[in-house]
């Protein structure tokens, strides 16, 4: 694991500010709890319009999870100004996701200059503590 | 392009049930216009909420709409009573989407009788008729 | 489909050189047949070292033909001094690789100044001259 | 982390029979170190043949050993008489590959009747010891 500097020392509030215009990302409701150097953590509270027709969480709920807490730990290492967007982003589906709940994690496994390589997890946990793993996704994100 | 059959008579009406209960699908607008075998073409008219902080279309709808019609477009060709899960999806974003619709198309590239693999092309058109390409993807379906 | 222009106009030169250099490709028998603008076509005679357990051409064999292809597809736009390299590359596998010749074509789906997405084709043709997709590739090439 | 389980008890002897036709695995130096169940370690020592025009390792050598340690990965859980091929593979260019021994290993996320998710890691290490993340790769493999 490298070790991850952020570019600003206020980059958390950074992250804050530019979560209260990223529309989509409220409408799906997803709550970011933990701003980290290169790493965040979030949860959706799951509702029926999430779902797909089996009652699973559809897999676009999932891949934009994914796309937010990965592009937003690769936030976390930009200058005042700049932006990132992704160039390219891939889910593997590992289990239905069924639940209440949803927590994802993104994080920066590899940062550079013109462009950061993230990895994300999703997952739901039961009424026993039991964890699943509903998603694993690797990204290429561009700074802007 | 390998010539595609479908395996009940009554796909497009399969289809069309099938979309009623996607309940996610629904609630990001995807509108089906075209239900072809092994191809699906749909559109989203675009609002406020499906943007991100800098005004382009956000990485998650784009994702969901090439999840949406490459899952349909693969779902054209099942069995009653089968079902078509997602292994993998991987979008590239190609352009900011930009407008005040999406243009999606998805389609089977090789159909199998535990898998297909799919593409699918997100678009937007200006007022004067330009299309902007928005992304590209690539899928692997399981029939369950 | 972009219209895409060449950096320079001896670029077909440029690509020829740069062949010369790329000692893996040359390992594993890569003869590049047509240089395009953004796009490449070449063939692999097939031998017993290019195969895996089953008899069929390996899956490493066909990522490297892709990757090659994409990514001199990306350098006919290169101006000179500039070199290009992958970021990222999915291979999806759609058919077993038999017979005594692999096919491979890659192309640019859209060109930018810092990074290139491309795809790339890999087919066989029988001796009826039936044509088999092999491979489909997508992937970002960087500019450097 | 989920707990896997063989499905034969001499799955080892298995892989390393398999591995003895795995020509182009063979051509290119693969040498496998350590079987364990949903998991392989694997080493190539660098010539010149393995390179870029750069001098770096070629992207398909780095594609190549991360297919075959993942597949390996996946076939440690297989019954006998089954086998395992790769149904879409994704490999992210972290760093370039640099140094006389690339290392790779494999392994399983999430195991599956039908279908196996896989990731890989290929690094080098320096002189003085330290790694260089050199790929990271995920996999879908089928069993057949």
């Amino acid at each position: 694991m490298m070790k991850l500097k952020p570019a600003e020392p206020d980059f958390v509030e950074m992250v804050k500010e530019k979560i209260g215009g990223n529309y989509f990302s409220i409408h799906i409701g997803i709550n970011i709890h933990r701003i980290d150097v290169g790493e965040i953590e979030a949860t959706i509270d799951l509702q029926g319009h999430h779902l797909q027709q089996m009652g699973y969480v559809h897999g676009g709920v999932t891949a934009t999870f994914a796309d937010v807490v990965s592009g937003f730990a690769a936030f976390t290492l930009a200058k005042r100004g700049q932006g990132i967007v992704t160039a390219d982003l891939r889910v593997s589906y590992l289990n239905p996701g069924i639940g209440t709940k949803l927590y994802g994690k993104g994080w920066v496994i590899k940062a550079g200059s013109r462009m950061h390589f993230c990895e994300a997890e999703i997952w739901t946990i039961d009424e026993n503590g039991k964890r699943t793993d509903v998603a694993k996704s690797s990204s290429t994100m561009v700074v802007v």
